[in-house]
């Protein structure tokens, strides 16, 4: 099962991929896509085919947004906003199920705290994954997302195969 | 000069599609997207097919998208951002440069105060438009759009032509 989580953002839109095989997880790739342009549409263009290209390349199964943090920014939230509806369509084009987890969700899964530092996500996910060459932070909260969801497939896995053995 | 007009929103978005020939404007069409579907990406799957046909369909000129009005719910901000992200990305797509305008600024152009009511702007629209057929609220907000683009124009045209004339 391959994951690709994103990181949405108008400027710099985080993606990474990990392979989930039972409990292992294993880096594939991650980057930013850059929201370049002059204008807002240019920008989210520009996202619209960058993430369009990464599934292209690398064909998962299965992808996981975060949710957007909800500030009391609003025009900062309104900029996420467009950004996270670009990620969401370029994932429903592709046919696949997008998951949604909210910031504190992947700090928690990721770190053990829901109020973890950028360092400390930073760092768990380079313990996570060995030898992992990170594009940057907005790569690596994409990373930190696809382990989220990752974790979450494999409770699902956990919880189902609990669920036979108890019914055989 | 054919101009679409597009009012975003997740459930609703109204497009009004107007000619302009000199200091004439026509209605040729209006209506609304839904974003029809059980979770958020097929929502907005649903509004950029349907307003990709629109274009297609009509094959607008030019375009005009209301500036989503940044209020106090952030939830509401986030949600329109989302929607206002998809058709600035449609009219992007389809090599249409987009006009932005606030929505006092469209209230100004089509009724000529800044806190018109949505009736206003409702029988603005029908008396600019004789004999139009409005699909809705957010269909007339959409034609609201595009006249107030189409009359940003008509300045310039009128603009360009003193330049040109106070020069000869």
């Amino acid at each position: 099962m391959r994951v690709l989580g994103v990181d949405p953002g108008l400027r710099n839109m985080g993606w990474g991929i990990v392979d989930v095989a039972g409990s292992r997880i294993t880096h594939v790739a991650n980057g930013v896509c850059h929201g370049t342009g002059t204008d807002l549409a240019d920008r989210l263009l520009a996202l619209h085919l960058a993430l369009t290209q990464v599934i292209v390349d690398y064909a998962p199964d299965q992808a996981a947004i975060e949710q957007t943090f909800v500030n009391k920014d609003a025009v900062g939230t309104l900029k996420l906003g467009q950004a996270r509806g670009i990620a969401l369509l370029v994932v429903a084009q592709a046919g696949i199920k997008a998951g949604e987890y909210a910031p504190n969700a992947v700090k928690k899964a990721v770190v053990g705290v829901g109020h973890a530092a950028k360092a400390q996500i930073d760092h768990m996910v380079r313990l996570q994954l060995p030898g992992v060459q990170l594009a940057g932070p907005d790569a690596a909260d994409a990373l930190a997302i696809a382990i989220t969801h990752a974790h979450h497939l494999q409770s699902a896995g956990h919880l189902s195969r609990a669920i036979a053995k108890a019914a055989s």
